[in-house]
């Protein structure tokens, strides 16, 4: 973690002149230009959804393929359990806490939601434009849908997307069972290029593929600039569309269709990247917001051999199949060592050569000596917040659960364990035994850790209560 | 399935004599002689212990690499839940039910048993003697521990390995925790070379790497024919032993060191056929006899995104973690197709370009146009028995239970279900949704196959309850 005195404003001016610091920093990347980074980010997709993590019958031939030429990670988390907190980790490389973009009122922002990601954040996208990147936000958005909120208040030249969930705006309540067979028309979702509302309800069975498209045309159009796409699929969260090709084409049902589709997609993205002589250049990196939405049943994916999912603490809701891909640049390697998309702010910055904000607790950890040389990941533990409460914390190879819940509902079995759960996790990744009492010490490491986290913290002002005051 | 009238007596006659027949039916091989076949069998292998099957922490780069550059099967089943049934189902292409090698009064056979593989059953081993193979068996072999019923009694030149599982043989009643810090002396199985007791008790660290040692010696000495080494480890049945080199070198803690091993002798067993120049005319093959065995704990495997383990007809018990490689034959290719180590004998067969035994009924497919030109598997089905009695039957993509039940202890939850649990299990892996309701015609159809499977059905005499009678 990084912290100083240095403001957003001075941090944004002083890089915005850098460019010959910015050269010299990068030879030893033996590039031109800074790399290029395509950051393909799924929505609830669980950790056991990809060939290569361990799914049989969904095919991803595409991902299998970069995982066993790039980086596999393995100990990989998202932020949080759930979408709007997630993207603002990944987005800002501190804890949603620090941005007010966790809530236990609200645990993400709703069509009715007055919040968003404030205005005093710095994004990856602003890092990299300090470094003459051109940014694309391309997908779901879900860090605040007011005009002050949107992409392009945050870094991003260009936006195509929708800027919450697909589920949201329903025009009546749904069951779980309606939502499996959905329609585009029940969900009142607009689609939106920049600022401007261009389809509404969007027609979701094309949006994977719109995404790829539009991806493609930004890359295409920017190719003389280094640039940076944030491809956030709106896929797999549901309801599931996929088009008219991949309908029905998946052994594994209407999820596999789904997830065949992105795969087919990054296919077609690495093709373009390949065309465009550009793939030495570029790092891909694959991951998803959080784990799989359990009670869709089939329509809901896998954690493969973890616990739980989206929306809990246990491993299957914040570790996610994770992939780094960059030919010539990254070897072929399993990573087992704890890494998070909170790193990713830090390890772009690394790789693009830029300074870091100098003002603010960061919570990223520079990966790129990992990615790029095999080095031990910097990162030794991870936070698992629920809203606002600190439910876990995991450092090397033990977790401890200080209060485990199931689901996100109101009638779950939110249980505060005393003593805490404890976990070996590279041991027994699946959370099924218990070793608390064999390891009173770890367990006493642990607490002292989660004392100087939470004394220390200063929480951000509650993003996700806020809600727009009726006319 | 293939049935006819010809003896055995006769089938190992005729195939003794027909050598010229066989170099005919190789030419499509375009191999000077048949391949040789390494046959790596564990025990008690989970469907997500290896890497590319999902397992996070447990190492197997040799094992992921065959996955990827071979034919991964991810619908692959044992012949039982069970090691004696299924070692038999392997052997022979036979449901174990048909050679009486199932039992409901015992589910294996233990050192007091008096049964085995009976004479007239044809193994792989056998088989392949008609073709001029030099046969070893390496490791555990369970099928009968009496001198009739010995490897060297079924077909294989060469023996070098345990008679029953390295739990047996207890010199006092333990716990599941005292198995879990084990020493060899625990357990006095003994250790024989062809019929000859060589060590007693076996030193159990070593085995790994002895086994290694004795198949790479056989491949040597053996070169200059076709072979057939039926490398059945011990590992990793508990109780876990790995040697200096790998003991503690696991991120996954006892159980990762012991595959890990697994995994570098399937290495050194790769560079000796390599360095011999065998390896374009050699088929290895990775399996393992049944799922993990979680009454362990931490010393049992996970069966990944599948239900249940060891002993139980969930997938969890039989489906497992399956590669075919042979480089420049196979290429490479995920199969979700079902197929069987029931189908070994027929592929081995059609591989040998042996003919098969024609008086018996076989339940074993030719997968090798699947091997070698990637056509659908020919088995659509699959048996789940529990002992002698039917629990599940599989078809295409539908598996309904008849009965279930948690773990084969006696206090088990047995269920007969009525009607009968439908799941998807290409959708649903995990068997959690049960479809039951909603696909009355396909119950219907599943039961007229499970009518004509028993009606026709001709039991072995049971060899599993038979006892030594005490002097």
């Amino acid at each position: 973690m990084v912290s100083s005195s240095v403001s957003r404003r001075q941090f944004l001016h002083s890089m915005a002149s850098t460019g010959a610091l910015l050269t010299l920093s990068l030879t030893n990347l033996k590039a031109e230009q800074p790399p290029n980074i395509l950051l393909i980010f799924c929505d609830d997709l669980g950790y056991g959804d990809l060939g290569t993590f361990g799914h049989p019958t969904i095919r991803t031939p595409i991902l299998d393929r970069m995982a066993a030429e790039g980086q596999k990670w393995t100990n990989f988390y998202a932020a949080d359990s759930v979408c709007t907190p997630s993207r603002a980790g990944l987005l800002t490389g501190r804890l949603p806490i620090r941005s007010g973009m966790c809530s236990d009122v609200r645990r993400v922002l709703f069509p009715d939601s007055a919040g968003g990601l404030p205005a005093d954040e710095i994004t990856i996208a602003e890092m990299l434009k300090t470094a003459g990147y051109r940014t694309a936000c391309i997908g779901k958005w879900h860090l605040g849908h007011l005009p002050q909120y949107l992409p392009r208040q945050h870094g991003f030249d260009y936006y195509f997307g929708i800027p919450y969930s697909n589920d949201m705006d329903k025009v009546r309540n749904l069951s779980v069972d309606e939502q499996m067979e959905p329609e585009p028309a029940f969900y009142n979702v607009p689609l939106i290029r920049n600022e401007e509302i261009i389809e509404r309800p969007t027609e979701q069975h094309t949006l994977t593929q719109r995404y790829t498209h539009e991806a493609v045309e930004f890359i295409t159009e920017n190719k003389a600039h280094p640039w940076f796409v944030y491809l956030a699929h709106t896929m797999v969260h549901i309801p599931l569309f996929a088009s008219a090709t991949f309908e029905g084409s998946s052994r594994a049902g209407r999820y596999g269709d789904v997830v065949e589709e992105i795969d087919s997609s990054i296919g077609i993205l690495l093709r373009t990247l390949q065309e465009m002589q550009l793939m030495d250049n570029t790092c891909v990196i694959f991951t998803s917001d959080n784990g799989p939405w359990l009670q869709f049943k089939q329509h809901g994916g896998s954690a493969g051999l973890l616990r739980e999912g989206k929306g809990t603490t246990w491993e299957g809701g914040m570790r996610e199949p994770t992939i780094f891909y960059w030919p010539g640049k990254i070897k072929p390697a399993v990573i087992s060592d704890i890494g998070s998309t909170l790193d990713l702010f830090v390890t772009i910055a690394a790789l693009a050569g830029t300074e870091l904000p100098q003002d603010r607790i960061m919570d990223s950890y520079d990966l790129s000596p990992t990615l790029l040389n095999q080095a031990p990941s910097p990162r030794r533990e991870m936070f698992y917040y629920r809203g606002q409460q600190l439910y876990a914390i995991r450092r090397d190879a033990y977790k401890m659960h200080l209060i485990t819940e199931n689901e996100y509902k109101a009638d779950n079995q939110r249980t505060i364990h005393q003593p805490p759960l404890l976990y070996n996790v590279d041991v027994d990744p699946g959370e099924h035994y218990d070793i608390s009492s064999h390891h009173p010490e770890i367990i006493a490491e642990l607490k002292t850790i989660v004392h100087e986290h939470t004394k220390s913290l200063i929480k951000g002002k509650d993003q996700l209560v806020k809600r727009i005051t009726s006319p």
